[in-house]
C-alpha cells in the first residue's frame, strides 16, 4: 500500500483523486491546495482525507511515499524538485515542466536520488492509443508514412498559455510513443485571434529521423471538436477518431491508382479500398492504467512509461514549437539537451 | 447561339461535353483530341458532333467562337494562345498554366485581343461554395481569422504533376473568391511517400494581406475521402463538407469560454456552442452553372468570375507552394506579376 | 432540508445516491439493500450515510420523509406500498409497478394520504426531451401526425421481463409527456431470440386518440445502438438522437413533392428541405433535474411532472403491449382503470 | 445482339435507355411512348434510336427480340401481356402486376410461350445486396433472427399509389432473395398524412416460415433519407446502409450480456462487440448488372433471378400488405397463387 498526496485540486485533480482514492494498492493521504474552498469541497466528498494548504506539511509527512502534481504548469518545476529533494517519488501532470532546462534538471535529480518521475501524458495509457501502437508495431502498416491529427476545441481558452502548450502535449507524447523517436525539427503557423499574444489556433509541422512528416492542428475555436488523426503506412493506413463512441479505430488497405490520362472512364467514383476493420478496443478509463501503472513502478523500481525522459522530450518539443510560432514559422531544430538515459 | 468546340476527351471532357450538349445556348462544333479512340467514344455517345484530331482544324473553322480545353496542364499554355490568336475565345481547364509567366502571357493576350478568357475553377461555381460566399459577404461571420480546408482522397495518384498542383487548384480557387484577396506568402510541409519525387502530400500554409491564416492539407494517399473547409470567424464559424449530402454547409455560434484554474468543474463537457443552422442549398450541377456563365460572358463581353487574372492569381500561388515544397518549406512570397487589371 | 432513504444499490441506485447526496435540499439518511456487500460498497464511498439490510428500520425512522426505491420492478408494488402506508413520499423507479391493478392501488393510495408519488421516468427531465416538448407545444411542427422510434441495445439482456419492459418505458413516458395523451390501443410483434419465452426484440405500434401513429422498436441485440426518435408534424420534422454528442435534436422543414408521371426527369436527386436547425440544448444531467424536481414537489406540495397517473398510464400500455405480444401481435386497446385525476 | 424496344420514357426509362444503349450485347431498336414530348427528349440525346408513339408499331417489328417496360404501374399486366403474346419476351419495372392474379397469369403466360420474363427489382442486383446474400449464404451470421429495414424520403410523393406499393418492392425482393424465402404473413399500421386515402407511411411486420420477423419502416415524409437495414443472427449481425458512399456494409460480433441485479456496476458503458469489418464491395452500377443479366438471360435461355415468380411473390406480398393497411392491420396470410414452379 503506497501512500500518495494529491497536490493541486482545480481542473483535473478530482479526476486523479477518484482513481487514486479507488485503487486498492493506494492510500491517499493528503489533498494539498493554497486555497481553502478547493480543499473544503474535496473533503465534502471524500471526508476521510486529510487535507492542508502547506505544501511543506505533505513533504515533512514521513509517511507519503508519493506526490501527484495537478497544479498550474509554472508551477510544475519547482514542486516536483522540492518534492524530489524530499525523498518522494513524483507524478506530475503534463507538460512536465516550462522549460527543457527544468525538464533535464528534473529528470537528472530523479536519476541521483533514484526517485520514480512519471508524467501524466494520460493518453499513452488510453487503450485506442495502446491499440494503435500494437498494430504499429506489428508491422502492419508497413513503414510510417506521415500522420496528421487535428484537436479541436468549441471555445475553451486558457488565459496564461498558448494553444501548442495546452492541447499539443496529447499529440506529441502519442507520436512520440506511437513512432519511438522524437522529432528533428518543427515549424508552426498561428495566430493569436481572440486573446492578443496568446496564439489559439496553430499548424505544428513535423520531421522525425526516421522521415515521418507529421501535422498536428490544434485550436480552441473550431466549430467541431475534432480527435481526429490519421497514420499512413506503406502498406495500410488507419485512423483514430477518440469523438468516436465505438469505432474509434479504422484500418485501412491502401487504394493506389494512378489516374492514367488516356483512359476515358468518366469522374471516377471507385474506391479502390478493401475491407476496413474497427477492432474491439477495452473502455478502460485510462487515467486507471496510468494510476495503476504508476504504483506498479512505484512497487517495482520500473522506469515508466512516460518517465521523465518522456515527458523532457514532450517539452523540448513544446520550447521549440513555441520559438517557431513566435518567429514566422521559422523550421526550428529540437534539442532534448540530453544524451540519452 | 454560340459555337464551341470541345479540346481534350479525356478524364474531364466528357463532363464538359455533356453539359455543353445539353445547354440551349451552345452548339459543339467539334470535339478534337489526338487520340482516335478517344474521338471514336465521343462520338459513339453524341454522333452528330463532329470529330477530329488536328487542332488546326478547329481553329481554322470560322464559325466557332469558343474552345473548351479540358487538355494535360502542360498544353493549356500553347493550346490557349493559339486560340487566342486564331480569335477564339478560351475556356480553359484549372490550373489556368504551368508558370505565372505563361499565365501573365495569356491574360495579357486576352486583353488586348478583347476575348474571352475564362478558367474551369468549377468549385467557384458550386451552390455551396456560393453560399458561404454569400455569408461571409453578409458579414455574419464577422472578420475572418482562419480557414482550414483538408481535400484528400482514397489512393487516385497523379503521375506527372506533385498533388499540389493536382487538388491544391480548388481550394486556392475557393478562398481567393471567398476573401476576395491572393495571400502574400506561403509555406509548404510535403512528402513523396509513393513516386520519388512526385510529392503526394502536402501542408500549405497561407497568409493574407488581411490577416487570415489558412492551412490546406491535400493528399492523394488517405483513409478517408475528406473535404472538409472550416471557416472561423469573429462572430460565427461555419463548417463546408461537401461529402455531406444533404448538410453541405453549417453555421454555428461562437463558444468562447475561458478555462478558469480557480472553478471547481470537473471533467467539463459543456458545449457552449448555441444554434447550429444548415441552410438549404440548391442542387444544381456546378457544370452546368460553369457552362452558362461563360456563355453569358460571351453573349455580353462581362468578365468571367473566374477570369483571366483569376487563374493567374491560382497559379502564382501554385508555383510558390510549388517553390516552397522544394526548398525545406521556406517561406515564400507570392507575385502575382502584374499591376491590376 | 428534507431526509430521504435510498432502497436499492445495484445497477441504478448508485446513480440515484450520487445525485440525492451532492443536492443541497437533501440530506441522505439511510442505504437499505438486503445484501450487506451492496451496503459495503455504498459505505466506502459515502462513509457519513448509514446503511441497513432492513427496511422496516427505514419505514420506522420518523426522520425520514421520503424513500427512493430503484429495487427490482417485482418488488416495486409491495416497497411502494408499505412506504405509503408508513407515511413515507415515494420516489420509485420506472415501470412503476408490474401491473395496472397495483398501478392503481398506489395511486389511490398516495391521493388518499395526501402523500407525494413519484415515478422515475427520468428521460422526461432530459434537456433534450424537455426541448422537443417545448417546440412541439410551440405549434412549430404543426399537428403531430406520427411518431418513429429506435430504442436498440448492443446486447445487454434482462433475465427476467421482457425487452418491452425493460425499454419501451422510457419511449411511452416521452411520448405521453410530449402528446399529453394516452395510446387507444397498441399491437405488438416480437420474437425470443436468446432466452426462449424472453421476447428480446419487439416492434410496437400504437395509436393515440388525436390520430397520431407511433412505431417504437425495442431490442437488446443490435449491431448498433440505436437512440433515434423522429417526429413528423403536418408544418415540420424534428430528429431526436441521444446518441449525438452535440446535435441532439434537429428541426427540418418539410419537403412534400409529388413524383410527377409526366416530367422527364431523371433520377431525381433534390432534397427539398428548407434550413435545418438544431438549437442549442443544455448539458444539464436529467437524474440532477429529476431529483431536485422530486423535492420541490416535497417542498411545495406540487404534483410532480411524473406523478403516479403518469406512472399508471406506461404500466397500462406496457401490460397491453405484453398481451399483444404474446397474442400473435392482436390490437389490443390500452385501459388504464382510472376515471382520470 | 439482342434488339429491343424501351417502353415508357418518364421517370425511370431515361435510366434504362442509357444503359442498354452502352451495353455491347443490345441494340435498342425503339424508344415508345404515347406523349410526343418524351419522345422529342430521348432522341434529342439518342438521334440514332427510332421513336414511335404507338406500340403496336413495336410488338410487330419482327426484329424486336425484347420489350423493356417502364411504364406505371397500372399498364405493367396488359403491356406485357400483349407483348408476350406477340412472342416478345419481357423486361417490366417493378412491381410486376397491380394483383396477385395478374401476376399468376403473365407467369403463366411466359411459361407457355417459353418467354423470358424478368422484373426490375434493381436492388438484387446492387452489390451490396449481393454482398450480404453471400455473407448469409455462407453462415457467418449463423441462423437468421430478425430484420429492420428502414426506407424513407424527404417528401418525394405519389399520386396513385400508396407508399406500399412505391417504396416496399425493394425491401420485398432484397428479403425474398436473401432469405430464399416468401413470408407467411402480413400485418400493417399506417397513415394517409398529406393525401386522404393514399398511406404515406407504413410499418409492415413479415413472418417468414422460417420464423424470421421482419420490418419494414417505408415513408415518403421523413426529415433525413434512411436506406438502412439491420440483419439480425444467432452468430453475427450486420448493417446495410445504402446512404454511407464507402461502409455500405458492416459487420458485427455479437454482444449478448447479461444485466446482472447482483453487481454493483455503475452505469454501464461497455460495448460487448468485437471487431467490425466492412468488406470491399464494388462501385457497379445496379441497373448495369441487371441489364448484362436480361441479356444473358436472352442469350442462355437461363431463368432470370428475379424472373416472374419472384415478381409474383413480391405482388402477393404487397396485396396482402395493402389489405392489413386498410383492415385496421389485420394479420394477413400471404398467398402467391400458385403451387411452386
Amino acid at each position: 500500500m503506497k501512500k500518495v498526496a494529491l497536490v493541486g485540486y482545480g481542473y483535473w485533480g478530482p479526476n486523479l483523486l477518484r482513481n487514486y482514492i479507488e485503487l486498492p494498492g493506494a492510500w491517499v493521504q493528503w489533498v494539498c491546495d493554497s486555497r481553502p474552498e478547493a480543499l473544503a469541497k474535496a473533503r465534502s466528498r471524500y471526508p476521510a482525507v486529510a487535507g492542508t494548504t502547506d505544501y511543506n506539511e505533505v513533504l515533512g509527512d514521513k509517511d507519503v511515499d508519493a506526490v501527484v502534481l495537478a497544479t498550474p504548469i509554472s508551477t510544475h518545476f519547482p514542486l516536483a524538485k522540492e518534492a524530489l529533494l524530499a525523498g518522494k517519488h513524483v507524478f506530475v501532470e503534463k507538460p512536465m515542466t516550462g522549460s527543457t532546462a527544468d525538464a533535464v534538471e528534473l529528470v537528472n535529480l530523479a536519476r541521483e536520488r533514484r526517485l520514480t518521475l512519471m508524467v501524466g501524458h494520460t493518453f499513452v495509457f488510453s487503450p485506442p492509443v495502446r491499440k494503435v501502437k500494437s498494430i504499429i508495431d506489428s508491422g502492419e502498416l508497413g513503414e510510417i508514412l506521415f500522420v496528421t491529427s487535428s484537436r479541436v476545441n468549441l471555445g475553451l481558452h486558457q488565459k496564461d498559455v498558448s494553444v501548442v502548450w495546452d492541447l499539443a502535449p496529447h499529440d506529441l507524447s502519442i507520436l512520440h510513443y506511437w513512432l519511438d523517436e522524437t522529432p528533428n525539427s518543427v515549424s508552426v503557423a498561428g495566430r493569436a485571434c481572440i486573446n492578443p499574444g496568446i496564439p489559439d489556433v496553430a499548424f505544428i509541422n513535423l520531421r522525425f529521423p526516421s522521415g515521418v512528416l507529421a501535422e498536428l492542428q490544434v485550436a480552441w475555436l473550431s466549430p467541431v471538436k475534432l480527435r481526429r488523426t490519421i497514420v499512413v503506412g506503406s502498406k495500410k493506413m488507419l485512423l483514430y477518431d477518440d469523438t468516436e463512441s465505438v469505432e474509434k479505430v479504422k484500418l485501412f488497405d491502401h487504394g493506389v491508382d494512378f489516374k492514367d490520362p488516356e483512359t476515358f472512364g468518366e469522374y471516377q467514383l471507385s474506391y479502390r479500398t478493401g475491407d476496413i476493420v474497427s477492432p474491439k478496443i477495452a473502455g478502460t478509463e485510462p487515467l486507471l492504467i496510468e494510476a495503476t501503472h504508476f504504483l506498479e513502478c512505484l512497487d517495482t523500481g520500473a522506469r515508466p512509461i512516460t518517465d521523465g525522459l518522456a515527458g523532457l522530450a514532450v517539452v523540448a518539443s513544446l520550447e521549440a514549437a513555441d520559438y517557431s510560432l513566435h518567429h514566422q514559422g521559422c523550421i526550428q531544430t529540437i534539442d532534448t539537451g540530453t544524451t540519452g538515459s
